[in-house]
């Protein structure tokens, strides 16, 4: 009988280590792969889902499509609830369990609220599929309830979007917000200017994308005031509920009007984690990831690993202090690498490896023509802004999405986007937010440009 | 002051009229287009959205995008509840009141359980991009469940298929069925093999496509059993639940187990027809489509005309017997220019014209180069089916998708599933059947071609 290697989660932590175990490389061994959903979804580019600028087949693959041609591979739809350690099983939500001899928890992060969950219904993350439909929805409903509104202010509460947290995601969402506004919607609406939309992206700390050297920082806000973003740095969110936000500044409490705030600022592991910790009595980290032995398994507990979001892990090279893995999509491969290497070791009967990161640099994107890089490279860092920042970035991540086909219709898209200032995806299959079609009191609305007559 | 005119529903039918008022021969009036949804919807496509061919952006246009440049047309997402046919206003369901010189209604048709409402739960219908989403969902988590499943009956019935009605939507269903079965699918599952999923094609009269020529049906149902579909004719579904079927054959009483029913058979128009009925004091037919006066009109109330699906029209041909107009996109496109034309002439003070219909065919496609077309040119009836049929539904098709990037998406994506049988949009958003998540008895699951060491 093959050792059998339970994968919990296809992101890019699970698929990777998959495909490291069932390639020309690869163990004797059966792999079943488990995901709550039916597709692996390439991240980096959801927000253009939620943005309208992407279909959302474009960015996702049907996992059982990717391992087709591995008959080592079984895919199962399913959500892990339960893991015994000690008995090697775990449990899905069905009640099905799964026998494993080797164990990859890649269940990822999913958006945190530092604890006000009551947040959520008015200010939706962006970590899934249905999370983008959200956001497109309340994104273009916004300007469609803008439209049908009398009252200036009520109407420019509807025109104020918010973005909450200046990281790569909400730094995208807010620069294609301000596109959307100033370039694919004028022309389409007769009573409002959707130019007059304010875009306004909020961050608790000094600055934003603040993983990224503070000279790309700058650069990055510099490009998204020029894109129309208006940028408050060290303003803290107090509260945030169906009108809007409220503000803690250096002047004081703040209330901002809006109805469209989008969360991007808080990041909490899967509940998988706590799910280990009580099974493996292991040690989860502030927010809530597994800390992790250097070989990325769970101490004390060889046969199971934790990767990508979901791992507190760290980068060892010898001679030099341990650094932490940052939660970025090259980090999660890299870890799905080495587990897979270290349980083929394991089969072996060798000695697994420590995880050691290679960091071949960290982009983000802010819009038309604007991005930031910052490659290490053997000469030193190269860092660059601007024009050929974007190209880069765009290019690197068509590189990277899974199939030819998705390349190649997400280039073409994207050609379409550049030239037309077109957005492809602005459809909303079924209804639009509930104030467009809550009952209300009778009221006349004009038609065509002037109020028709009585 | 300008005319107002109020046009009610953006699909074949209302855009038409709207583009007939508004383009170089348009009258100089202003006009109000309200939908449900915020897009135009290419119907004849929708069966590719829901079986995985096709990205729901592809055939569907953002409504304001399409009057863009027309600045005397203002769009509205909105549902019209109600309409008094005397203060010429109508009722939007969130109170909104628009007051209207002429008022075309063009709000389509759902479907039809025949009283059997309790049904729509088991057999979903495919008239909006929400339902082509949930076949989408049900049909991709059939094969899910069925890989799941150990029992071996439980597994058949997630494997058996039932269309209901064989007309043009039932043949599209079931034909793209039998290819994601016999085609798309094989190869991506371990304990299934989903060419053994069985296609019903279940219909209560005589032959498939009744609105084609004898001889073209009888095509159709070979092309079709040639695909793999089991065609069931004189066939009437007596019960459906969420096990299965009841059927009542010439045989007797029969039951078919089922998880995953597709219904096709039943159309009933808008309940805005009732809404006309009350206020105009007009006639419903059987389908609750109004029946309208020669030129569109309802009878008594030249302001109000009534178009496409919701629209009980004849043809009107000088010497012949008016003959009912067919429920298809071309006779819905007509009614609007008929409509358009018609608003022109009562604003000019001249008489208004019957309307009449140009029959230039019909065709359905069955499956991959499958096809039956049926034309009528000035030399007589052009019939033929197979290849060639199969070819020209697909450049017709092609043709009259709106927009050149939509064109050149559906054609790249019909390229691609042409030479590699995959299908581009086998995503699912979120969760799947509640059969996958549902709690129940815990019961071991093998990973792998074979069941690991316990």
């Amino acid at each position: 009988m093959r050792p059998h290697v339970l994968i919990v989660g296809c992101g890019f932590g699970g698929l990777e280590a998959a495909r490291a175990l069932c390639g020309s490389r690869g163990a004797d061994v059966d792999i079943t792969v488990v995901d709550k959903t039916n597709h692996h979804l390439f991240q980096p580019l959801l927000y253009q889902v939620a943005t309208a600028g992407l279909s959302a087949p474009s960015i996702a693959a049907p996992i059982r499509q990717l391992f087709r041609r591995q008959r080592n591979v079984t895919t199962l739809l399913g959500e892990v609830i339960a893991i015994d350690a000690q008995a090697r099983i775990a449990t899905l939500k069905d009640g099905a369990r799964l026998r494993w001899d080797h164990l990859i928890v890649a269940a990822g992060a999913t958006h945190s609220y530092f604890g006000r969950d009551e947040w959520a219904a008015f200010a939706p993350g962006l970590k899934t599929l249905d999370d983008a439909f959200e956001i497109r929805r309340r994104v273009l409903g916004a300007f469609e309830a803008a439209e049908r509104e009398d009252d200036p202010a009520r109407r420019a509460a509807w025109l104020q979007f918010v973005v909450v947290g200046a990281g790569p995601t909400g730094v995208e969402l807010a620069g294609t917000l301000a596109e959307i506004a100033r370039h694919t919607l004028p022309g389409e609406f007769r009573r409002i200017d959707p130019r007059q939309a304010r875009i306004l992206l909020v961050e608790g700390g000094p600055r934003v994308l603040a993983s990224m050297p503070e000279r790309l920082s700058e650069r990055a806000r510099e490009q998204l005031a020029a894109l129309g973003v208006e940028v408050r740095l060290n303003t803290r969110v107090t509260g945030i509920d169906a009108q809007g936000l409220d503000l803690g500044t250096a002047d004081g409490p703040q209330r901002l009007p809006s109805r469209c705030v989008l969360w991007a600022a808080g990041v909490a592991a899967s509940p998988l984690g706590r799910v280990l910790a009580e099974t493996a009595d292991c040690a989860l980290d502030r927010a809530g990831r597994v800390v992790v032995a250097p070989d990325l398994s769970l101490p004390g507990h060889p046969r199971i690993q934790v990767i990508g979001d979901l791992a507190a892990a760290h980068s060892h090279v010898p001679g030099r202090e341990p650094r932490p893995v940052p939660g970025v999509s090259p980090g999660a491969k890299q870890m799905g690498r080495c587990a897979a290497a270290n349980i083929r070791r394991q089969l072996r009967g060798e000695a697994t490896q420590a995880f050691r990161y290679a960091d071949y640099g960290n982009l983000a994107t802010i819009g038309r023509h604007s991005a930031v890089v910052d490659l290490g490279t053997p000469a030193g860092a190269l860092r660059f802004s601007g024009y050929f920042a974007w190209l880069f970035w765009l290019f690197a991540h068509v590189y990277f999405l899974i199939g030819f086909r998705n390349r190649f219709v997400v280039l073409l898209d994207w050609a379409w986007a550049y030239w037309t200032y077109d957005r492809g995806a602005r459809v909303v299959p079924g209804g639009m937010p509930a104030a467009l079609s809550a009952a209300s009191p009778a009221r006349d609305v004009a038609g065509g440009d002037r109020p028709p007559a009585a």
